[in-house]
């Protein structure tokens, strides 16, 4: 059993890797979801795809130690269980079984997405070498995981982590959750983006106005933001601060209740890179206890879109030692 | 083996406490701590108060299965040394190892006293039944841990947990931490007291300024002010109700990121009970997702002043049984 397969598993697209038992990744193939065609129809798509992957190997199922599956929404990663998510409309499917069912019985272990990106990160990615790794993702949403020692941290329900739903004093934006004021309307991609478009309403200059004038101004992204700041533009730059002004005081929380070596960052909107974290670092110093920011490093994601893919494959061959240990 | 002793060491006393394996307490010996005679004084007086109880159980060391100790301050629970300890003075003090040897070589294990102090309310107190327990103690300061189906939560350099010190936006109460706005400048017994004075100090009427005159209002505490709310107050009812709000703020972070089952609320201030509940509960149920705030039980702690020493033998015994596992 020389390999071992992850599937980050996606909204729009599912890519599979496979990888030997080091985790190099060997070969990758990616396939559109189509969600709306059913969950056996998406798990038959996996399988398939874990075999094509495993022919070009000139291997077999017999060659295959375990499947890992990153899958978006809640997740019982104990019965390997996606009990609901909003992305894909699925409710209670038993994609551990099932899928496993239909590649021959190879061990399947599933967990939420965020959790094997930041596993990912944690072993092999920004994060390896640190006991005690917090990894938060800024995307559309925002979201965090915590990995001691090499296990994933859950709580009751294996809830813990919607960091994005810390709320904020003196916030307000309507969350999609139906709360308001919550982390993530403004340390995400979509908040950069939403502030941005918020303060060239106001009247403030912004390079922005030119760059997307008129009705155009609805198309500004986290990205344009960056690029806008990069060109010195004050507004981009108040915005890059009140957003890592922000996210310090959800991380400042974080790192107090969960104690990490190391926070990884990653997500789209990590891609704004120091521009984001010099007023994070800057705004977190002086609101956690020197012990806990004495010993704590600060660092981007590393992996990209390989972490969730290389952290499923990770995960799974944890779960398999696990297993074999008991 | 028939015993298990607990030590619950604070700053004025050391409360040693003697049970059957079944917890089940049968004896308890209070002795001064006198922290300035040193630590191998205190250490010595320790074994001598283990001596006595089982002495008056007709029993020797040979019955004791182990120790468990609560000490204050930062703690390393793996090697068993109490790293620094403001309360007692300590310095990298060998807590089990002394212990041990003063009492021919009966296993000790030490841990943070409020670790120990929530592990007992998680298996004997309000916590039990429970498989994610949360407990947070609002005494002097405030401080929280998380027990995990009977594990406790450490992260990085055992220092997860300090909930006292998240920052609330807009406090600005300068903290014993050196930070300002932490979060036990409002939610403690200390901070129930503070806020009150300074209510007195801006004019506000109340009962309390009957009943502390003139200078005796610096001797007002946290248990006055639930004397003047029992007594219809409105200063008093404003203050639990703005500590209830501030607490709730930390408790949801703690929530998001911990995911307990049960939140166990203890320490001096908890003797406000509903008081300080009523708004703590209102204030937090819009800012916690219903996901966790649906099965989310809040209580408060039980046990007392024996929850110390019972969690101490627990750990103790737990560790036992770990060690006796490998």
């Amino acid at each position: 059993m020389k390999y071992v397969i992850g599937v980050d598993l996606g909204g729009t697209n599912i890519v599979c890797g496979l990888m030997d038992r080091d985790l190099k990744l060997l070969r990758k193939a990616k396939r559109p979801t189509e969600a709306r065609r059913g969950a056996a129809d998406v798990l038959a798509r996996i399988a398939a795809t874990i075999d094509e992957l495993l022919q070009q190997e000139n291997a077999g199922r017999a060659d295959l130690a375990a499947v890992g599956v990153g899958n978006p929404g809640f997740i019982d990663p104990v019965r390997g269980v996606s009990l609901f998510s909003a992305n894909l409309k699925w409710e209670n499917v038993p994609v551990a079984e099932t899928l496993s069912g239909l590649i021959g019985g190879v061990p399947v272990f599933v967990d939420n997405d965020v959790r094997m990106y930041v596993y990912g990160e944690a072993v092999r990615g920004a994060g390896r070498g640190f006991d005690h790794v917090m990894g938060i993702t800024l995307g559309t949403g925002i979201a965090a995981a915590m990995v001691n020692r090499g296990r994933l941290y859950y709580g009751g329900g294996f809830l813990a982590g919607e960091i994005g739903h810390i709320p904020l004093p003196g916030e307000n934006a309507l969350c999609g959750c139906g709360m308001s004021g919550c982390l993530e309307t403004i340390a995400s991609a979509t908040g950069i983006a939403r502030i941005a478009k918020e303060k060239l309403a106001q009247g403030e200059p912004s390079v922005l106005d030119e760059w997307f004038p008129g009705e155009k101004r609805g198309d500004i992204t986290a990205s344009d933001v960056s690029r806008a700041y990069d060109a010195g533009d004050k507004l981009a730059r108040d915005v890059m601060d009140y957003v890592g002004k922000s996210l310090a005081r959800g991380l400042a929380a974080a790192i107090t209740l969960w104690s990490p070596d190391v926070v990884v960052i990653g997500g789209g909107a990590a891609n704004a890179g120091e521009r984001l974290l010099r007023p994070l670092r800057e705004a977190l110093e002086p609101i956690v206890l020197p012990m806990y920011w004495n010993r704590l490093a600060i660092r981007l994601a590393e992996m990209n879109d390989d972490a969730g893919v290389v952290g499923s494959a990770a995960f799974a061959l944890a779960n398999v030692a696990d297993r074999d240990r008991t």
